[in-house]
């Protein structure tokens, strides 16, 4: 049975979005049970029980040692990276080498721009391959690129911020609305689990709880993909992510200068123009605002907004959760689309 | 002893404002214990510390009816309102003419212009007299108005979220380094305190907890204020509020597109012209930003800012405990103005 | 096609456990669109996602007022109460006329002991019919009474602390190990989901937010559930209830003195014994205690301990989430084992 | 002026214990700005405003590297030692040596039986002097022991936990009331301050938030302290400690079986006698449950109870803000004790 479902590998299992598509995976209806996969002398050799014990005493996924040999054993046709984008950076050459499909959760092939990649600092041991792999990767909105992620070997899933940006401005931009040159603004709130599962100073709990706080205040690497997705150039966007006291979900509230004065509802119909028959993203149009809760634990990535009576000024509230639409759901979502399957498979 | 001290009175110190005022100036050195007051049909014949348990069990804090013989008869020289703010409306009139000064915690007396009050809908019984009170009122934000409050008989203490974006604000656009054309857009956070002690549907744990939320955007009543106090004209401001799953605190997030390109100590310097000497305003500068929780149980307003590269974004930072320096711990300081003490007895 | 699924009715879904229980039926690949009912002068008449806009701005999910006729109509098999007992005692009697069998998720049904329902002050109109019932209605614990289940017209859900106390204790009192006569201690903690959603005082949320509670000392109404079916006498049992800063999930700390010294392994032989076939029953045995967060959103109640060096004092920790295995997805549970379908359809 | 304050030091004000009580000496009338001390290759060198932002813009407290020499030139007359307990057993031989009084906020002096110090596994260098002032260090709750903190060279400042089970454990098994035979059962549940500010997994927000959880069962360090203090032998305590969600406080339920049935008015007797006139313990008595939120930043240890209709079963619930009167409060209190001054002194 398992043998015709498809075979996957997960790279980074252990940490907040590696797990959460662990658990997709292993409720995913045409795919076999994962191989866990763990680089030497971190996770390698343990279970993966032992980092996340709600899988339940009897639970037995064994974390295996990374191995080239291993994922051909296997038979492994897509390979989920679940990791810092420099290990990203080392390991996406040889895996498309090896046949193997690859998506990368981390910003490691996000940018095509090489002025928005000089952020990372990449030291690529093949220089001349990875330019050709950051032009070939896909970045992986399906709602943006479905297309080329069909047929993609490399897709380079969004950043959680740089989604629930992207959702809602890249159609209005598009569609000439945006007074690019008044500056978009984007005020970003995202919950405690985007910042990873290694404890920190900052995710100490008596640190986040009672409190909010901004950072990384116009040096967040998100940037890039925004500008390169929604088509805005460099000054024209200010990014401000903040850290709310909860464990997941983004809200970003979004300031556009309309290039015109418009109505409600044609904002509306940009909106439902471009994502009316989309299965993740909701619209709620301007009755009611989408809420963090909404989306917590679902893939949707939710979109609601205001205007001035001016007609001038807007203001979108964009939600999702930062694991699912914003990492794991999302990555699911690829797989689907790249196997040729129905995009809600294994995320209804 | 206690017959020298200052007698003061709190209607509604059931509320939250009204209790966090109760606690300061029952430790205040130089004031009585406060008359407590109900109005009939709620609170009045109860104690304080029914609603407030952590008073202790010895407490004996009565809240009497409210009564204008009463008043007089303790000698109460400054009555603070910590009430809807129709019935400050309905109050203010008679205290004054029975010489009792007034701090008025709610909206009724804040606005100078007739358009901003319309959001109010006030319907006073003497509409003559209360036009004459609303030209009387000082705003009573000392950083600003410190010398009207000293001698005023009405006291319109800011609103919370008014107060985190005033400060930063102000001097900005005095000094001329806003170019309010381009839009000032206020992207504010509270703590739930802010909704009130009574009990709805919007501040049931369930539906604060682990969420985040946007609300009355483009129509909250503390726009009017910060239009009056910073001075920017209606469509220069966008002011959107959202609710924070902390029980108190604001952290206000300001982008202003400056009117020329400045370097980070202009900014610097504008700031702390304006409040170098302020007990309690903090300007954290462009080095560290402040969080929220550094200024909860404090008077202080705790501003920060990060200026992009091209010198003409700027992105502030304002913190603020929403019922300290955003309610109580203000109409404490109000008080010792008005009374010519140290601004920081009873709040250091 | 959904003329070949299960019709089923709620009454409440507009509750926490009620649209719980909605979200499940929706999702039950057996179960065709639920028939939503609320009583006239509240809900009726509305849309559910008024309540829950997560369901989303294309969901359209009437309230109908509740009327037997339209149960008739509909055809409707199986009836959810999540309702005061008050009404479900009230409507039960009805229901099974009609040949409606009933799934109550209130306490109405529960108490076969006259003296236990003295806490409800049930006032029946037809006390003869009602005591029938009483004696009919089987106590919804699959794992205890599958087999009456599967049989009942009527199937009083438990109570969630009582599932989560009585799951691990009524296997070691059958087993005779526990030292009755030492009383039996249940420290519960509950999320306050389990208070219901109309907005209290005890539920806003700056009351709860950073705080702790201990509640209903010697007189909850679970108590009278947890000595029945667990088999202890009124005085040989003391239950605290508390109230944990969470949205959902209990977590109960069961003491009990053992009547011999016994070994660790023994326990949980007898744990195992009694719960290792089943589906919704995880035991954590001595090596690691479950947590709240393990079963979160699932149907599991998970079971750990801990032994005193002296093989007398045993310590049992035993989590669930109250809004499915202590009330929804129990309710969901019970209705597979009515219809004699796999436990696990629409819960895994 | 502040020559003629009290001198006093602090190692380990980087710490929440540390920092609270530094807050508390900066802000006490009789004691100068204390001495803060660092280890060398830790926080030496850098500034406690560092660690602790919201001491302001313009703080400017030094963390002086750790030696004898610089506390005799600042006449250091009180060391708070808010170290680990390893450190503690190492420098207070040296401390009093040199004449300095040591209020340690560590497990290290705290223990009179070397079987219940063993947990600690101490190591000194000296072993008879270790021994010596085993001996002589005080334990430090002054409800207890006043006159002799009063002249102690070293006070060992009692543990979170053990306050809260302490003070309303001792006086009723002193009484003769507590029937020891039948087991006392504490069950306590700890804000997460209490883990320390070291970031773990345990404490990381994602992990703590909307859980629950207990820990160190039978085997928590604290059960040593609880053990000697209220007078019990090893197996007639059972103690259990859980992690809140909540950054501070602990709330104990304490389950004690009667000797003799009596009625809530003698329990209360007994605690009123014990604590009537204490200034920092309140009986709330049998009429309204203290909370955690009712205690937090104050000193107070909070007692109620409930009896059950028996007579006999005694359910306690006790309160405290685990960095006040479980730590740094607490050992203010006891600097006061130690020098004759009021014990409120700073801390009212």
């Amino acid at each position: 049975m398992s043998g015709q479902k498809l075979q996957t590998a997960v790279l980074g299992a252990t940490g907040y979005a590696g797990f959460e598509l662990a658990r997709l995976l292993l409720k995913h209806p045409k795919v076999a049970t994962p191989l866990f996969l763990a680089r030497a002398g971190e996770a390698a050799g343990k279970q993966l029980e032992e980092f996340y014990p709600e899988l339940g005493p009897q639970a037995n996924y064994p974390l295996e040692p990374f191995d080239w040999e291993l994922l051909k054993q296997r038979a492994v046709k897509v390979l989920f990276l679940a990791t810092p984008h420099e290990l990203s950076r080392e390991l996406v050459p040889q895996a498309l080498q090896e046949g193997i499909r690859v998506v990368d959760l981390s910003g490691a092939w996000r940018l095509k721009a090489e002025a928005n990649r000089a952020v990372y600092g990449f030291t690529d041991a093949d220089a001349a391959l990875a330019a050709k792999l950051d032009a070939e990767a896909v970045y992986g909105l399906p709602e943006l690129h479905r297309e080329e992620i069909a047929g993609a070997r490399l897709v380079a899933n969004p950043g959680c911020y740089a989604t629930s940006v992207i959702v809602p401005l890249a159609p209005l931009v598009k569609a000439g609305l945006v007074d690019r040159k008044r500056g978009v603004i984007c005020d970003c709130k995202s919950g405690v689990s985007g910042a990873g599962k290694k404890p920190t100073q900052k995710t100490h709990f008596v640190e986040v709880a009672d409190n909010f706080s901004a950072y990384s205040v116009f040096g967040h690497r998100h940037t890039g993909e925004i500008l390169e997705q929604a088509g805005l150039d460099d000054d024209e966007l200010t990014f401000t992510p903040h850290l709310l006291p909860i464990p997941r979900g983004i809200l970003s509230t979004i300031y556009v200068s309309l290039a015109r004065p418009a109505a409600a509802a044609e904002i509306e119909r940009v909106l439902r123009g471009a994502y009316g028959a989309e299965g993740f993203v909701r619209i709620y149009g301007n009755k009611h605002l989408p809420q963090v809760s909404y989306s917590l634990h679902t893939n949707f990535c939710d979109v609601g907004f205001e205007l001035a009576r001016d007609g001038r000024r807007l203001t979108i509230v964009s939600c999702l959760d930062n694991l699912m639409k914003g990492a794991a759901g999302q990555a699911l979502q690829n797989m689907n689309v790249m196997l040729g399957w129905s995009e809600k498979e294994g995320l209804a």
